[in-house]
């Protein structure tokens, strides 16, 4: 949520602020539309920068993961999941890349984690995806809906690792703005590319 | 709803084209971020011209009535219910100012009609507000909420007359977008000022 | 917000429940469909529940006042602005009934505040609503448009205060339903209804 | 959009009915709430019902092959496109189970279509997913997320062809309810289940 307000006019607000500007430049008179504009929606900038996020997170893992074991890259995974991921909503839609089986779907935050960075008897298959020495990510989107505070992506996903290989994912988002502003992963659906038989 | 696309490039949709092209402006990317993006989101540009609208329809219909009488301005009166209001959307919430009595509230199209244009025996109190011969509307919004494909605005109309008689009126909006991206009024509450006893 | 989950069966989820109850009743099989169900729509329910919300609110704040005095009813107003508005939200859209001139619009709690208990000196004609010594209230909706998680209604309320004189008012709701699930309004355009010259 | 209006009374609503019916039953007074309530939001029945309809398109399509060809079977699959998916809102994000490479992401209707039925030589490696002699489907939803008229749904698709063969998909879809109450896919990801090296 976005909001606009004279006495709040020296608080931070970047998205909005660069938006409300652009928009200012177009027409020379958005400042009298009205003193006060609450704006619960979505944009693209908003999306492109959770996008962004979720890649500069991962690689973050991986890196606290290489500097600090496994205890410093669960930290960081918890505080990604709580941060950016909607579990605080009652449930996300997750269903990871490697993730099969009975436990191929992870709407709970448990198992979010246990895929991230693995050390979760309870899911025996997970090693941790985040844990796979990732140095760069790059989206290639498909396609974005926007729909009110929820927003979808579609596309490729370019991870490359510290060896310099690159694995490509199939991936879906559902994003949704919460009332502090802050976008939310609500749905995720990755998964290898289909391989045809040759 | 606002589709970019690129074998769309050529079509018309210039709120979305002016604001994407802020956005490129500031970001310099924004045409990478992906090739299709829809968004059903209701944006300010858009609330504001749909303000305006509203007060270019009211002057027209005063107008027609002064050059084309009486079925001039009933047929223009309609042509924007149909536009600009939401009743095929199942109802309109609609409180006009003068509007009381068993019937203040104008739920159905006719009951729009009558109010704007009168000449219907079965609201024998409407005299046609839109015929009052209208010169000039102004809007002073106290608060913008956007939310989804919906916003809600309130403030203060300024009409004046042929006279130069100005009508202050309170004012509540809510828009919504429809499915061709036009914004129609599903909520509109007018009324007179509180007259404090003296 | 509503949320049903296995794990949280015994959790107190009164109107989501009763209305699973009725769809299961229904069909036999809606526990089925899914093992977890987020869903952040608001429901007829929910919009009459919160309307009842506030005409008992209405009635305590004066009660409060007869019972504690003014500094009862100041907390209980500041309380019900709280939990029952959307100030928290960055805006209000407020026309209150009896407010008028540059103090028409109340987007601010103080202005709220003000209105509904008086004295506050920023707002010298404020002589608060709520203290008016109301008994009764009952709505008559005229419409209900309900989009996402905003519900709009429209129709008369009727106030009766303790000598048995009836108020009526115009009266314009928008209730956004916040992430814990509470109904919050962020609209609230209301008049005395028009009187023609006779 | 489901609509309740007094003199619709006779219009068939179903689900709404039964809804209306539900809340009847529950609370005895849900007629006196409002003459007329207009509803956009998705429902659990809404949802449900679509998902029910995209396994008994798929099986038609099926059955219209097996009795009339591939015309046949291409007519039905353009039909439910036109019916069942939101390519009328300006995109599909599509990731079908079977597709890949430069043409994993099917976002306008020609390439859904093919990836249904094939016969396009601008998808060669397209087969006719819908003609593989499907027979009956199953769904087992992981979750369910609602918000406004979007709903997001996560889970296994169980599919059974004529020899019995069972082939399972991780599917998600999103369904957004159209102006005329109509579900449709506007997210789609369908993948298969990851198969970990023994």
């Amino acid at each position: 949520m976005s909001i606009r307000h004279p006495v709040l006019a020296s608080s931070p607000a970047p998205r909005r602020t660069l938006l409300a500007a652009a928009l200012l430049a177009l027409s020379g008179t958005a400042a009298a539309f009205s003193p006060t504009v609450v704006n619960t929606n979505i944009t693209e900038a908003d999306v492109r920068s959770a996008q962004e996020g979720w890649g500069k997170a991962l690689i973050q893992i991986s890196e606290d993961h290489a500097s600090g074991g496994l205890s410093k890259a669960k930290a960081t995974a918890g505080a990604v999941l709580d941060a950016a991921y909607g579990y605080n909503m009652g449930v996300v839609l997750f269903k990871p890349t490697l993730a099969h089986g009975q436990q191929t779907f992870r709407t709970t935050r448990a198992g979010a984690l246990a895929y991230f960075v693995g050390d979760d008897k309870t899911y025996p298959d997970d090693t941790g995806f985040a844990l796979k020495g990732w140095k760069k990510y790059e989206f290639k989107n498909a396609g974005v809906f926007i729909n009110g505070d929820l927003a979808l992506t579609q596309g490729h996903v370019m991870l490359t690792d510290k060896q310099g290989k690159v694995t490509v994912v199939d991936k879906t988002w559902g994003f949704k703005k919460d009332e502090k502003g802050q976008l939310r992963i609500v749905l995720h659906h990755s998964s290898l590319p289909y391989q045809p038989a040759k």
